[in-house]
């Protein structure tokens, strides 16, 4: 591997920019097309669509897509127990993470007689997608159903693609029923995601819509979510991300590590290093052709370390304003004193602190959800949470001498918006309280 | 106006579908079309497409797209000063009720040495959109800068069409002014959302877009939000709905003003009353009539009383069932005991309690937020409150026992998954250890 060491102070503006760059993302309109094809069909058709869909992309024919009773207890069979153990120590720990949020309901008077409150409401149904793609993902599965049942969410089901012997993978079974859920669909790609936002005979529509998946499938959530006969849909989605912050302090062996395991995802994995420390960024160099050598996905992490950034900035404070404006969807500091940097730290999906945290154990387990911002999007958008599982109704109740005491504002207001009947709304009130009063 | 009278009960589900039914909204391949291009020439050219749009579509020059110090201070002056006043309340009580949601901040350790944390952050840079229609809005002014003030937004800017004077709208520019946001432009449409999204040489790009708007502001805001190069946006938009569930001991009177409140918003507005008796539904009809005669905007509200709907249901739980189902923006529970009826209330923006909770108080003053999910979205968004403006970051941070306790949780799933870099990443650290401890 050649990996460049960039030196952030002698770039110029454009070169820096050229850095910061991601790659674009996927938009063939061939693609767009086809999906496009793909929800019309699963629409008009419902599950007989599924069902050829299934047999075109899957190359197997589903004759029952709901997934049995006896397919769950044979998952459990099939599963090794530490393996179960695993995936029920991943659910305990995101359970508990999850779960410990503060409650969002509040009410308060903002004017004598004027009570307003929030109150959270867990979304009515919602669908989870678990892709396949080249390994099963028992972790995803854990990461969106053990969410949406603390928040709640009286109806949830969840879809992944079928293998190719018409079985779906026993530990994504074995995760999605410990976490919760037991509505489970033996389908995949464009074709689920449309079967949950319009619904089939078999697979009732839902509301909102969440999970990772391909090129299809992100095409497939951003077209339904702009379609008000479609569900709304978690967040955005691109290649996953690392950045490492990391000092002349930080072990280059830990490092390069986090590097690869970010690689192994995919050819377009965004892998960046930004170091304080010439010497480093060179030791971590050296580290990563070593470690490459025997990883059974080498050929991924070659393919991912083609694009990755090794850049040396004058300091932290440097190395903290480059990340916040790449703005990553995991965020490693591997400094000296990671508490006094994180306050410094504005946009990233989900943080590591020090030598002891590596990127893989959030992915798994340590009870922070794995499904985060990518693509930049962490400036405006947060990782998976109960919230979103949930939404708020606002409620407001006035008293008499409530509506009484802020009547001329309402009525200011309307004035100057030109809205009588809103005016209206209120001093008709107001004018029955006062004549009923000057007829007693 | 001739109004029907539904009964629930009689209808078929075809019936009951077809009652159900919002308008299709206005997806007009020829006002896509005409976005599209503005966006790509706002992108491309920036202020000089500002500029040509606002000349073509406000008919007028904008010599200075951003609103000078003399003109807040000229606002102030010529908004008389009870209108003043009612902003001031409208931003207190606002300010009182969206101040006082709890921190969604916490830390808790998931297992020994394992610390996890959530932490929020305001999004670096909000653009706020107020349009000016039919009418001026300083009501959606102030719904707008409050929350983004309180959260903490770095960068606050708000953008309201110009008239054809050249000025923006006095009041608006009084509520931006104390609400918090003194960055405003005056320019509007679709070439004001594309100014924020993509950012101009006037106008800096912001990560999230805010605000209600017409059919081309809507369709710019979803088109930008699917562009991985645009914005974020709060919510989709459709037009403002009632639903008023009432029983026999709601007064007619404010309940056909309640209705009419809502209709003179738009033609194109939805207005349904669901009651458990009939006498009610004939009494409130004669109301409607009587009422509509003075109004000033009663070509608007006859209009949208054109697809009125005034169903009568066997009981309150049915009625509540077909506002559940219906999801409406706003919901006024006119009934015998509202505090029983709402905790059965599943999907709305915002409910109101009571006979002295008319609609016109939570949209400008009671201290609820004004933007809120229509067209049935209820269902899976929030009406826009702090959290919006905000996002959260998680943060694990590991001492080395915590590692080794959890390892071989990771290993196991990274087995699973077939991710052998994920599993590496942990071993290589307690292999060190190990060492480490063998060495000493």
């Amino acid at each position: 591997m050649e990996l460049k060491v960039h030196n952030w102070q002698l770039l110029d503006p454009a070169q820096r920019r050229e850095l910061m760059q991601r790659p674009a993302l996927y938009d063939d309109r061939g693609l767009r097309d086809s999906v496009r094809a793909i929800l019309e069909s699963v629409r008009a058709r419902g599950d007989a669509a599924l069902q050829e869909f299934t047999e075109r992309y899957d190359r197997v024919t589903i004759e029952t897509l709901r997934v049995s009773e006896a397919e769950f207890a044979a998952a459990e069979q099939s599963v090794p127990g530490t393996a179960i153990e695993a995936i029920q120590l991943a659910i305990d720990n995101v359970r508990r993470f999850h779960e410990a949020r503060p409650s969002s309901n509040y009410e308060i008077e903002t004017m004598p007689g004027i009570h307003c409150r929030r109150i959270a409401q867990p979304i009515d149904a919602v669908g989870l997608y678990v892709p396949a793609g080249s390994a099963p993902l028992p972790s995803t599965a854990v990461m969106l159903t053990v969410p949406a049942a603390i928040a709640g969410c009286p109806r949830r089901l969840l879809c992944t693609p079928p293998r190719r012997d018409g079985t779906a993978d026993a530990a994504v079974l074995v995760a999605a029923r410990r976490g919760g859920v037991s509505e489970v669909y033996k389908v995949g790609g464009a074709q689920a995601i449309a079967a949950m936002a319009y619904g089939t005979e078999t697979i009732a529509k839902v509301n909102k819509i969440f999970g990772p998946g391909n090129a299809w499938v992100t095409a497939a959530k951003s077209m339904l979510a702009a379609d008000a006969a479609g569900a709304a849909i978690d967040m955005p989605a691109g290649p996953s991300e690392v950045l490492i912050i990391a000092d002349e302090l930080a072990t280059p062996e830990f490092v390069a590590a986090d590097l690869l395991s970010q690689a192994e995802h995919g050819g377009d994995s965004q892998v960046i290093l930004i170091t304080t420390c010439q010497q480093l960024a060179i030791r971590v160099i050296s580290e990563v052709d070593q470690q490459i050598a025997s990883l059974p996905r080498r050929a991924i992490a070659m393919s991912a370390l083609q694009s990755c950034r090794i850049i040396v900035a004058s300091d932290i404070a440097d190395a903290i304003a480059i990340s916040n404006q790449y703005a990553p969807e995991h965020l490693l500091l591997q400094v000296r004193d990671p508490h006094a940097v994180l306050h410094s730290i504005r946009n990233a999906g989900s943080i590591f602190l020090g030598d002891w945290s590596p990127e893989s154990v959030g992915d798994y387990c340590s009870g922070t959800n794995h499904v985060l911002p990518t693509y930049g999007s962490a400036r405006s958008f947060s990782g998976l949470s109960v919230d979103q599982f949930m939404r708020h109704m606002t409620v407001q109740e006035l008293s008499e001498d409530g509506l009484r005491s802020i009547a001329p504002a309402v009525l200011a207001l309307a004035g100057l918006e030109g809205l009588d009947a809103h005016a209206a709304a209120v001093s008709r009130r107001i004018q029955q309280r006062s004549d009923s009063k000057a007829s007693r």
